[in-house]
């Protein structure tokens, strides 16, 4: 039919295709290049995902896990202490009893996926009320992953793709016992520091390697990535296997502007607040700039990126295209009568954003792990009372081991950086709901934010995770005596976590069922081979590796080891731009040819970090670590004129380890 | 009347007074001393107002005058190019002709006070609607400044006092020609930085000296500050004679809570905002860093005297205490038919802050020193058509002298930061006012925000002084014709600038009378020996050196050189905790006990940077630089508890410049 005929649905080398709907027909006609099920298969089987936030890969038979050093950060900072900060200045395990075990990291590999919208669907009705609809679907939802969780012993996600216009099961084999192998000084991982943060070119070594453990032995793997002897050369199609934590790129106008309008400056306010609380924090002395560093880095970097997508959004020209686009669409819509019904599903999302304006100053964060651990406890306690398929997803059985190994992890809670954080945060909350608010007024116990905040630390025993635990095992006769402040507090803001959860669980249930609508339309006039928005889950992108133009210049696709050097001389006098004494010290032994960096088209995201770049042969040639700083629209668009993913080079990976780091039991394993 | 018995009106050592106005009685009574008229008017005319936002003295009978590094440090930084740091590496002029011409720097010494209340009464009518009482007064003060100066050739503002209680005419000799004479490191001035900033105990020599000049030649001072051979001792009464900026002690609960939960808010969102974007400025690069720096420090300044201000509001304790007085006020008027009247005072000013909350977000504020100036070029020439008494105040007859130092001043624009500021500001614009706003979809020009920000930049012409005179020149044709990016973009806005100005200027009129109201009531109940909120204008404040309790530890009086010493070994590895060479270097030399900080009670804040200490003989003793962090609700409230303001000891500074420094030439003439 005549709607065909309007522009396709992806442009270039756009996408972030499903394991299940990859676009063989495109790679096959643009590309030359048809996976075959056993290379989709081992790729995907190759590919692993950290919880905390990021991609990673296989890449020995003995367990060896690659991700980025900033993926690893957090675990890093968790081994680390006032006297063994390995976040800032690496670590080597030159045997395996050296390696570290991570306190609470959670590695999944995806085994496989099933369509399952035909049974989510036949349980929703669009005649249910929103809180109907809601409890029909969070029910139907847990008892699918349940089923497969106890069917198969993996974990077992239901996602929602298409804003709601498919649901797939995920199943994953778990890896919770994750060694730390390797990891580099933050100097060279993150050289260049925030200012070269999502900026090309780039000498960085965002890598650090782990090994996961199975019945305390490194676990044997069958399907890992075998490593390039040379890596990319120029022009070359890779293919990047990671989780692109979300787009809203099936967004419509009215959602974007409610993100350019409200969302974003309301988030970049809170950020920006956390980044000098944080900064303040650390100025107090070395080891206190230690406990905020780590967060810092991740506020800086949400910083960075969403005055990327905010600025994007800003431009008159991006939204213009936006709204054509979707008059396009609703001139179609108009003129053929069959397709009217799906005009209410642009009104519907439209109303959405208005009620989400509408409560966001209500917004409770309080950014405090202690505060978190005690909502945590005194929700999962009453959840408890309810049959799993009633419960907030996050509570239902599928989900709990996971959960508990979050809630019980041993990784150290700083009370005077908590302490610090939450009086700012309950500022905040004066700030967002009035001085007057019946609730703060209640949270401030007639005190000031600093005093209250001194008074909550000091009168919680929840660092110690033996107490946690015993308040779980109590259950609700032990959280209903407890006097621990923060659990009274918990027990205080409870009602209005939840009533404020139920208003924007309702309102996305209805963007759920306006963004089926929008699917389908697009799956009707387009044609189904396309890929959803992002969801953290694993995706395929595919792309070439190829430089760019930039204000007149020709930023060139890869750089090499001696230009690290360069770099640091060209920012002599810059705190960020320091090489470490192992890359000065070695740099005699170093082939200043080395490729460091690399820049290809493939589209992707914040979530895929770490995921590995391989070429056609399925072999590891590189480390995606970041986007340019022209990526950081992608969120709601695609081109490739200039947008690029940042990898490091497989050979940099491999030589650093051998000639930097003298990590020759490292480099041998690789691809192994 | 009974009315008497009420709580004192001010508390210890509360006050900033009028010169005017002194509280002799209570001096007398508490302190055993009576200041003569001459010790008055010596005091007065020996103290300097930086009209950039600080406070000083004259110390030599050949002009030398005496103020803060921080209140210098605009100059200093204006003085400074990539090659010669002034700011950070200090200065020392060894002969009259190494001085350097500050370029725009206007320096006021108060001649004399005069109180014209009742002319100004006289013109402004209660029946008047807003706007006419707006153009009456503007109209009355306009015709007194003129008068005053055409009689004196003096420098004459009209102040308004106890927020539109009382209306006094200021009249002061201006000094355009300063030179700097010597300034220290940034390092010893602001050592433990933006840490330590309000803290206490502290170790700074946050001093500067200038020269002012007349004719080409060292001025010839008759009023100026002896220098005390051994500074104050503990417990002695000193005094501080200065310009504190503003408080808001009359302030009416309503008009506290809107700076609570409007105000504050909004401005430490922009504030923080600035300091992010100050910083990633300054990550460019050493020179960038330089650039964006002596804005970052006012920032952050800012920023930390704020959430001072603001932790105290949100401490419902401090609330419940100014309620409790309101309160108690209300009932008083309630009792008393004949005071009745006053009632609609307390709600005219809680209507007031409603409309200025309607208001704040369409807010327009650029922080561009280009977009200011085009700004004011474009006003000044519509405005100068008009009589002086019928413009916009800052476009008076009286003052456009200092309007055009500041208009064509030759200190320099950096083109690159420029940009970088207004690309915020804009994106922020959009923010605030919608992206579909009608004005911020001409200002951007089918633009992003950073793309219009350079198109803006790399348009103008401004940052050539002599381009700006010659707009000034061509007047109101050259304007219109004008095709200067900058000069479009004001010209655009400017209609806005006026709408939004009418309505605060209004709003602020309302204020006035209400407050005239309130004032009245005070003197009438509480009698009129009191003073009121601080307006940059010279006061007399006093208080005795002493330490304080603060959480269960004494904190002396007066820190020592050799306490700096270990103050750096307490925070090694900090960035803002190294100590200078030169202060390393002289450490055999400077004698460890020589006094170096020291704190009183005398009540102090933003402004009184700066203000000579001096003791009843009138010499000088030290120099105001800080207020501790408990002195941030000073702002509203006023405690000798633990309030303390932090000086400069004398010593210390004559010391430093002769043992560290070598300034023997400077040395020799202080209070000479």
């Amino acid at each position: 039919m005549s709607l065909l005929s309007l522009s396709p649905f992806v442009r270039g080398d756009e996408g972030m295709w499903l394991f299940n709907n990859l676009p063989i027909e495109y790679l096959k006609k643009q590309h030359g290049f048809e996976p075959t099920p056993e290379w989709t298969e081992h790729l995907m089987k190759s590919s692993v995902r950290f919880n905390v936030g990021g991609s990673a890969s296989f890449i020995s038979s003995s367990g060896l896990v690659l991700t980025n050093h900033h993926v690893a950060s957090d675990t890093l900072f968790k081994l680390s202490d006032k006297d063994h900060n390995y976040l800032e200045d690496g670590f080597h395990a030159k045997t395996h009893a050296d390696e570290l075990k991570a306190p609470d990291l959670e590695l999944n590999q995806l085994i496989a996926i099933k369509d399952v919208t035909a049974e989510v669907n036949a349980t929703v009705k669009e005649s249910m009320k929103p809180e109907e609809a809601v409890a029909a679907r969070r029910a139907v939802i847990a008892k699918i992953a349940k089923e497969s969780l106890d069917r198969t012993g993996l974990r077992s996600d239901v996602v929602t793709l298409y804003g709601g216009g498919q649901y797939h099961l995920y199943q994953y084999k778990k890896y919770t016992d994750v060694r730390l192998v390797f990891a580099p000084e933050a100097g060279i991982a993150f050289f260049g520091g925030d200012a070269d943060n999502f900026e090309y070119p780039r000498y960085c070594l965002d890598a650090c390697i782990f090994r996961v453990y199975e019945d305390g032995k490194p676990a044997k793997i069958e399907h890992y990535l075998k490593w390039s002897e040379n890596g990319p050369t120029e022009n070359e199609l890779v293919f990047v296997s990671g989780n692109p934590g979300r787009t809203s790129r099936i967004f419509t106008t009215a959602a974007l502007k409610y993100q350019r309008d409200v969302r974003m400056p309301f988030a970049l306010n809170l950020l920006r607040r956390r980044e000098i609380v944080l900064q303040q924090f650390g100025l107090q002395g070395v080891e206190q700039a230690r406990r905020a560093r780590e967060e810092l880095f991740g506020v800086q970097n949400s910083r960075k990126a969403y005055l990327g997508m905010l600025g994007g959004l800003q431009d008159p020209s991006v939204m213009a295209a936006k709204a054509a686009a979707e008059a396009e669409m609703l001139k179609m819509i108009s003129a053929d009568p069959k397709l009217a019904k799906y005009k209410d599903a642009f009104s519907a999302i439209e109303k959405v954003q208005k009620e989400r304006a509408a409560v966001i100053n209500q917004n409770l964060a309080f950014n405090s792990q202690l505060v978190g651990i005690a909502i945590n406890l005194v929700q999962m306690i009453a959840e408890d009372k309810k049959p799993s398929g009633e419960r907030l997803p996050e509570y239902a059985e599928a989900d709990r081991e996971s959960l508990e190994q979050q809630l019980f992890s041993e990784a150290p809670i700083y009370a005077d950086l908590e302490q610090y954080i939450l009086a700012d945060a309950l500022s905040r909350t004066i700030e967002l709901r009035g001085a007057d608010d019946p609730l703060v007024v209640k949270m401030l116990n007639g005190k000031g934010p600093g005093e209250r905040a001194a008074e909550l630390v000091a009168g919680t025993r929840l660092i110690a995770v033996a107490e946690r635990q015993q308040l779980a095992k109590g259950g609700e006769e032990a959280v209903a005596a407890s006097k621990d402040a923060m659990i009274e507090f918990a027990k205080l803001v409870d009602p209005e976590f939840r009533r404020l959860r139920k208003i924007t669980d309702e309102l996305a249930e209805i963007e759920k069922q306006a963004y089926a609508k929008i699917t389908e339309l697009n799956f009707m006039t387009k044609g189904t081979s396309t890929y959803p928005d992002a969801t953290f889950t694993l995706r395929l992108a595919f792309g070439t590796v190829k430089g760019y133009e930039e204000g007149g210049e020709t930023i060139p696709a890869m750089t090499k080891f001696g230009s690290a050097f360069d770099h640091e001389v060209n920012h002599a006098g810059q705190k960020d731009f320091v090489l470490p004494e192992s890359w000065t010290k070695a740099r005699k032994d170093l082939n200043p040819e080395t490729p460091f960096n690399f820049v290809s088209t493939a589209d992707i995201i914040g979530g895929n970090s770490g995921s590995p770049v391989v070429n056609k042969k399925g072999e590891l040639v590189g480390l995606i670590f970041d986007g340019n700083i022209q990526s950081l629209t992608a969120d709601y668009m695609y081109t490739d004129k200039q947008t690029r993913s940042v990898s490091v080079h497989s050979s940099a990976i491999r030589e650093a380890l051998k000639y930097v780091y003298g990590a020759e039991n490292v480099a041998a394993e690789l691809g192994k």
